[in-house]
């Protein structure tokens, strides 16, 4: 295997790190923080850009020139390397500063990086200068709770360079290609690192950047003060969901604020080429996408449904808001984009409603999410489509036995073998969580809709589930190697379970 | 449509079934019973054979050659209309004798004739001469106990000639090709029906009968008095599980009993063909098949986990059983062998044991079941096997995306569309579990695990579920729409999923 290409994008990823870790010193020292807090983060990041230019300096001196692309296996090494070495660096915060275990940090740090944003802070935390915080989140210091938020931020960038950069070279599962949807000057499907391919992705991240900052203004102009409304529009737009306060989105009850919320979240689960190539072409052309004409679909018909039985279900009101089609329509479609985006903002405990059915609609869109080429993870909704369509063609099938039907989306035929590798990637999905809730059943003895759903919710990067791990509950109760697994078990759902699956294989390591 | 075909084969099934009356009006006589049961019986057997006679003629009449294989679409309106027939006129004797109502007969027909064993029957009964029952089934009739466990034979027989008769003419998912193993003398995939096939089936079900009665001799040997004996010996052949007590077979807690019972369902759930081709070739061939290998590997390990977490977590022992190495592997085993061959029996309430991971493997190993060309339901191991084998495949191709990995199962390498097929089923199975657990849950108000476990339970045509479908509970709390939803899945699982589809599709119902 060749290190050397290793070392350098580990490096030069560890140097990224440091200026975010800069970032959060300037905020921890602007706003209201002791000043030991400030001068740790200063710390941690002088320590991590050290470190940094070091590998980067080894890696140089070897050889003058690194080559890139020299083979699949370094791929997938580098890749699941940044994502194990972001999670680690990503921790080292919280553990110096907020006194977290091992474990707890690893956790947090990996639900942040991999935009999941289930956390494990609800508990009493005692921080390095023995403040005693009673509750969780409310109490950190600015300046990690910026670092909490600029992780999951810092992953959904991490998450488009992955997607458009690297996927289409490691020809991981064809099905990635799905989501590349050509834009005119913006290929990706190509098979080197073109020019105009970093010029794409450039784009992408472009935009990334002006949505999360339009999410800021939209939350400021609501009323959150500028610190909350930087940290929750980063939390939003990348879809992962960590907020500044223990209750989320259910601190903030102005309704136009969480509509606000809402209208980002889902803006953030559509598929980036579409906003791009609208733009590009000076026409809106989302309608012309199928797999967008589902996501909202799905999301208006869950959203409806939830409303109606919430109505239904709650002639009281809910927490002491009264029940009117209004407020019972935003319960509903706060959660069901919060849960379909996969960012994990909540306004209520949905769990807590009474109502199985709404756990249930809202449990069965944690398996498609968002789009492809967004920041949403879960399966996708591309791929619910056309896993929908194959399965009717096969039934048709029984039928009509001479006659071949082509599945279709977007109008243009998709090859066998992409049908094939979404197939097996539906079901390689749907055996990780099996075999995740299993192994958490083991470890927790908690109930089956528990390690259930916490694996479902941690392989889609959603955040919360039911019962134990429902919107109210965090996942500290959990033995160390059980959030372990789960960090492990979001970083795979976020690299799209490849990355991390070949690692398992003992010919990965041979040679 | 060629109706002639459908109404000509729904006659002979109902000459059959008015066969089947006849045998349980004798029983019923011999028996107990007072005299107005084994009259009803008398009488529905002859109304039977009347409709059908009549039927038999009518398509006769008309043209004087039966035209056999005239269509597809014909073959799937046979196989469907004979389970849903056979479901209503199986469902006659328990609305007449037992005054149950129509969806509950229906409910208890169809569990019967699929094979599944779970049962509505656990609340008061009041019988047409207006003696009260006050619990299910140990003061029916012996006619109609005896007509229960002939429902579940009959279905084993009935599944017998849809596997190897129709299944291989239908073209239906070539998957099922997978367990139509060649035996010498024994071909199944032929495209017609030659007298080679019938001979097939007439040998495979001699054997099947002779198993029976192998099971009854071995059941009254072991203490059965002769009619329990031989109710037990056809369900339990069959992999149905309708017991004559309301405990199930914890009503015969002789350890011997027990045991036999393991054996001869394990026996039920092994591919017939390995047998056939073990006495035809006079040498034993069960080890060169991969799926008994797995079959069985799957059984001893949950075996013994389960028997680990029992004896680990009772050390006071189980009610009343004192806890010995000897005692938990006999409750493992049971439950194990009840629940992989679909058989449905228990000894116990694995659900009320207080240990979620005993409950997590058994529901597990309601996925795979049993071995193709058995009667046990469920997705097969074959299934499992293939759909393993390529995931690892796929995730192989990662790492060396130029080589082409076969998939080969005891040696031969399948063919890519046999491969395909096997996901489209595996994902169809899933997503009609999903999709009726969430029926459910809107019909009933249950719990996930409730709703979740019933569908499985009735898909896969194995009984038991767990909450308040477990081992000690019966179906019967559920709403009318609820029982009919059930049935329906039973047969949909029963009959390889293909063949109920289609009769969805607009397109079957044209022209």
């Amino acid at each position: 295997m060749n290190l050397q290409v290793i070392v350098h994008l580990i490096a030069l990823l560890m140097l990224f790190l440091s200026v975010g870790m800069g970032i959060s010193t300037v905020v921890s020292g602007v706003g209201p923080d002791p000043a030991w807090v400030w001068k740790d983060l200063a710390f941690c990041a002088l320590a991590t850009f050290l470190l940094g230019s070091l590998l980067f300096c080894i890696a140089r001196c070897r050889h003058r020139k690194v080559e890139f692309g020299t083979g699949v296996r370094e791929g997938f090494a580098t890749v699941a390397m940044s994502w194990l070495v972001g999670t680690i660096l990503g921790a080292v915060p919280f553990c110096w500063i907020a006194r977290m275990t091992i474990p707890d940090a690893l956790f947090e740090a990996a639900s942040g990086l991999t935009t999941t944003g289930a956390s494990v802070l609800s508990t009493e935390l005692i921080l390095r200068d023995g403040t005693v915080l009673a509750a969780g989140i409310e109490g950190l210091p600015q300046g990690l709770l910026f670092w909490r938020s600029l992780l999951n931020w810092f992953g959904g960038v991490g998450i488009v360079f992955f997607v458009l950069l690297i996927l289409p070279l490691l020809h991981v599962g064809k099905g990635s290609l799905l989501y590349n949807a050509e834009v005119p000057g913006l290929k990706t499907d190509s098979d080197q690192l073109t020019p105009r391919l970093f010029q794409s992705v450039l784009w992408v991240l472009g935009f990334y950047a002006m949505l999360t900052v339009a999410a800021a203004i939209g939350y400021r102009l609501c009323g959150m003060n500028l610190f909350d409304a930087a940290c929750h529009a980063m939390s939003t737009i990348s879809t992962g969901g960590f907020s500044t306060r223990n209750a989320s989105f259910a601190a903030f009850p102005d309704a136009a604020l969480q509509w606000t919320a809402i209208v980002f979240m889902l803006l953030s689960a559509c598929n980036f080429t579409l906003f791009l190539r609208s733009i590009l072409q000076r026409r809106f052309c989302f309608w012309e996408d199928e797999e967008f004409r589902f996501f909202l679909g799905m999301v208006v018909i869950a959203t409806v449904a939830v409303a109606a039985l919430l109505y239904e279900g709650h002639p009281e009101g809910l927490n002491g808001v009264p029940r009117t089609v209004g407020s019972c329509l935003r319960l509903a479609a706060f959660q069901v984009a919060s849960l379909a985006s996969t960012t994990g903002f909540t306004t209520a405990d949905f769990d807590a409603w009474g109502v199985p059915v709404i756990s249930a609609i809202l449990l069965l869109i944690m398996f498609p999410c968002g789009c492809g080429g967004s920041t949403a993870g879960g399966m996708k909704c591309s791929r619910i489509l056309v896993l929908g369509k194959a399965m009717l063609a096969e039934v048709r099938q029984c039928l009509f036995p001479h006659t071949l039907t082509d599945i279709r989306l977007n109008g243009a035929r998709l090859a066998p073998t992409l049908v094939r590798k979404t197939f097996v990637f539906a079901l390689l999905y749907l055996t990780l969580i099996a075999l995740v809730a299993f192994v958490l059943l083991c470890l927790t003895g908690a109930s089956l809709g528990t390690c259930g759903s916490a694996a479902l919710t941690c392989l889609s990067n959603v955040g919360p589930g039911i019962d134990a791990v429902g919107p109210s509950c965090a996942f500290d109760w959990m033995g160390a190697s059980a959030k372990i697994l789960l960090a492990v078990t979001m970083i795979t759902g976020r690299l799209e379970l490849y990355t991390m699956l070949v690692l398992f294989l003992p010919a990965f390591w041979r040679r």
